[in-house]
């Protein structure tokens, strides 16, 4: 078809929209993806039979609560990060701990403790204990007090409590508060990389991309403390065969930090009674500044509200 | 940013595809509207509190099972006719009966009959009796036999049988069979407009938009027959007011036959019992081609299946 033409529908559609009704922002976005959509499908002669193919993915995925999955798998959410370092450039703003993506499975509420917490509800769901610890530091590398460093991370299976109902509320979620030194330290065990359900909507996605599901092990944060922008972000868990591979682009060299591990003797003579593996992390907060884009984005997230 | 910085992004993203695998029709869409996507995100400045609206938009949607309404409301499902009738056109097929969408409410399996039906379950459901009748036809105007007139519409509150549950199986569905004189009639009443369910995924949308998300009334039909290409139709009702303003962007000035009122007392000269509304339209069929886009699409389907 004609450019022409297809403006022709799209002016038909939009002469519904009346002047001085409805959000404007919705209207200047649908308009561009519209206009985007009906150009993409005439050049890709979308055939009325793909265009309900469409129709029932996009319901399925909805109805299986994935599109956040498919958002991630897709690179959206990474392209969303990419987009505020480039904000952040712009501002002056250098990021000594990068942000990455949150993933659609944090949940609010978690146990919150001072300086140091276990994220077990029940003991040895592991293979290899891990401590992880360290500052949560400003700009110039000061300590920050009563800073919230929540953490969150799945189970051996590849799965997060409050989403797998097998595990115990807030199992491998807590919520450490920082004291006068900015310190953090948990201890958990070495989480496992995991794949999207199988054969579900991101699943079919994913392999008709001709792509693999799958994430390489890591750990969740969002760090939070007053004057200071949010930072969203994961550590890697280094030697995982997947990683610069993830499926949902979220792993990023500065956030791959190196594991030591203690043998049982070695653990003994540090006043530990096993084996454990080691992992220093500082968080590097940012000034929160209108200049540069929000650390918090207020979207539909899990909670627990205990009284 | 730069569209080489959001290039940068997008084949990162889509190195993970592995050659021969996958689904190359695929992979072919998803890279263009990924493209185009990531671009009309960078022109919009789409925050990421912009795109968790969105994924939770989109789940609902799906949950809602309102993306077919979604799909008529935006003007998706009239793009693809519109396409559909500039294909005929380069082909030199002219449809004088237009195609128009079908909307997401069909019901495959409903009752056939030969040559008539009634499609009210139980009698007196409207306020005006309808008869409508015609003639189905080829090319060249002749009676098509054994044609199959697939009829649907809804009662007076807009609501379809199998989707409102308070409705009995297949009430104002039916399947009727024309003879060798190509007729068909059905005895009904007349439908009454109808609009998207409130506060809904589709009305919130039509609302942020600034318009409305009604229909004027109308009435659905598949025609089928052997070695001609499936015709998917309405009729409009002559005289509603949303005529021209149909939010689903089906209604067509060809699809808006009179309407012909009798009195009780012309009824009775006709020896009809009442009151009663008559319609009298054809369905032009053409002959099946490779050369032009198929009638049917096989999409998913309600379906009932009576032994």
């Amino acid at each position: 078809m004609t450019r022409e033409l297809i403006d022709e529908v799209l002016n038909r559609i939009q002469s519904q929209e009346k002047n001085g009704e409805g959000n404007p922002r919705v209207k200047e976005i649908v308009a561009r993806l519209l206009r985007d959509l009906f150009y993409a499908m005439d050049d890709l002669n979308i055939t009325s039979e793909e265009m309900w193919h469409a129709c029932d993915w996009l319901t399925q995925t909805g109805k299986n609560n994935e599109w956040g999955l498919v958002f991630a798998g897709l690179g959206i959410e990474h392209f969303i990060d990419v987009r505020m370092d480039w904000e952040d450039e712009q501002a002056g703003v250098h990021l000594k701990t990068p942000r990455t993506i949150e993933g659609p499975l944090y949940v609010a509420g978690s146990p919150e403790s001072l300086s140091y917490a276990e994220l077990e509800n029940e003991p040895n769901q592991g293979d290899e204990t891990l401590y992880m610890q360290g500052t949560v530091v400003d700009e110039e590398g000061n300590p920050v007090e009563g800073a919230l460093v929540e953490v969150w991370h799945c189970n051996l299976k590849g799965l997060y409590s409050y989403f797998d109902s097998t595990q115990s509320e807030f199992n491998l979620r807590r919520a450490i508060r920082t004291g006068k030194d900015g310190r953090y330290q948990f201890k958990s065990f070495l989480p496992v990389g995991y794949s999207c359900p199988p054969n579900g909507c991101t699943d079919n996605l994913m392999k008709w991309l001709g792509r693999h599901g799958s994430r390489p092990a890591h750990i969740h944060f969002f760090v939070t403390a007053p004057n200071y922008r949010k930072l969203t972000t994961q550590i890697n868990i280094d030697g995982d065969p997947l990683l610069g591979q993830d499926f949902a682009f979220a792993d990023r060299e500065e956030l791959v930090p190196p594991i030591t591990h203690y043998t049982a003797e070695q653990a003994k003579a540090l006043g530990k009674d096993e084996a454990f593996a080691s992992i220093d992390f500082d968080f590097n907060m940012v000034h929160d500044s209108t200049k540069i884009a929000p650390g918090e984005n207020h979207r539909t997230r899990a909670a627990i509200v205990t009284a």
